[in-house]
């Protein structure tokens, strides 16, 4: 059983595991961060260090929560002792992490950011482990965190995470568009709100290829034109636009055909 | 005052106009459609018609909720008899309708599907008219159909429109080609629900820049690269995911330079 957890890094998933891991009364939590910048609250620095002696300390787990190019020096710093090894990465195979007897990926599918509070229990956690007994260990304590933990191999969580760069990273790129075309024109972002909203709405009743409207899905060349148009003055988001509605167009004839 | 409504056109933008509209309590009300389809429910059935003699009666406040490239044509099958003209296009100039003697425009900013209710209250309207006394008119019945009526010009209407591609066609797409992606991994899509709320969440308490993470603009080569690996077996979806990766990443550096 996990009583005692050592988070390496202290970024967004670092810190926002910490806090998930600091409401589950164990033993021992400590999440290590090469620099403890000014600004923390209690909360978090309760359980934020930055001596290395974690490193060699010991703990039932321990979470690698760097960046993916960090993962191998990190490992180089530590030795199996027996205690279960993770990383959080979707986009990492899991056996970067062979050097230890027991290993696994706890990769949690939600965007974290400094500010902002989150509801932990509707994170979907997706797990991976060298062995039976391992994986049983990593879901019964990722349970702990969250209502919602499957098991994905190293495909299926690349895959994952591809799919949630599309809903999440993509997506806010075409929110940040959009409010520097609102700013330029001195319309309030906010005004956008509803439409924002109610686009996500719709994809929870409705396929998201039923949900498609405007000009593109409709091959309306007079609007994308004047669309077109009106962007020249820059020609990134001309770009982009044009792209985009190439590309629903294109999977909209694709659906047609089949 | 307006008393009488026809709104010409029954696609998705005027049967919801119809809807709206059929709860105020005016005298008449028609939807004119070509054709009426099967499978209407009696609520829309009661205004709808596809008897062309609409055209040439009497009302208020006519509403063209058809096609843009359609627009002339129903223009020229309509004579002024100083009713309001309106249309519902975000990307068509007022002054298609300056045949008619008071003209505006009643502009709703929302995406409209043919299932799917919608709180009208919440659809902010965008006017313009020829006049102050039309305007004022047009204000007035707005209001009573949503709680945000704004007076937009063609050119900011125009920019709206294009924002709300970006913001939900375009967020639609990416909500499309995620969901083939898991459906090609026997992933359900629904476990993406919780991030796409939370990135919509974070707008609206922080600047959608400030919201960005992902491996584009942290720049992560590496990522990316394993991603656009993946990828490769569907040009199309490869070719946008490196597009906006370095549309993100180009942004970033736009506004770490300014």
């Amino acid at each position: 059983m996990i009583r005692s957890v050592i988070i390496i890094g202290a970024g967004n998933v670092g810190l926002h595991l910490g806090r998930a891991v600091s409401g589950l009364g164990l033993s021992s939590l400590k999440v290590f961060a090469r620099r403890i910048k000014s600004g923390y609250d209690k909360s978090v620095l309760k359980f934020l260090t930055s001596d290395p002696v974690v490193f060699s300390e010991k703990a039932d787990l321990v979470i690698l929560a760097v960046n993916d190019d960090s993962i191998s020096a990190v490992c180089s710093q530590l030795e199996d002792r027996g205690q279960i090894v993770v990383h959080t990465s979707g986009s990492t195979p899991m056996n970067v992490l062979a050097k230890f007897s027991r290993h696994g990926v706890l990769y949690p599918l939600q965007t974290f950011s400094a500010s902002g509070k989150l509801d932990y229990r509707t994170v979907p956690f997706f797990t991976e482990a060298n062995g039976p007994g391992v994986l049983q260990e990593l879901k019964k304590f990722a349970s702990l965190i969250s209502g919602s933990v499957t098991e994905a191999g190293t495909d299926k969580r690349l895959k994952l995470h591809i799919s949630a760069v599309f809903v999440s990273n993509f997506v806010n790129h075409m929110y940040s568009v959009a409010e520097e075309i609102c700013r330029e024109e001195d319309i309030d972002f906010n005004v956008l709100m509803p439409l924002i909203k109610e686009t996500v709405s719709k994809i929870a009743i409705m396929h998201p290829k039923q949900a498609q409207t405007g000009p593109a899905v409709r091959n309306d060349r007079t609007t994308i034109s004047k669309h077109l148009e009106a962007l020249k003055s820059d020609l990134q988001k001309q770009e982009l636009y044009r792209l985009l509605s190439e590309s629903i167009h294109q999977k909209n004839q694709k659906n047609e055909k089949l």
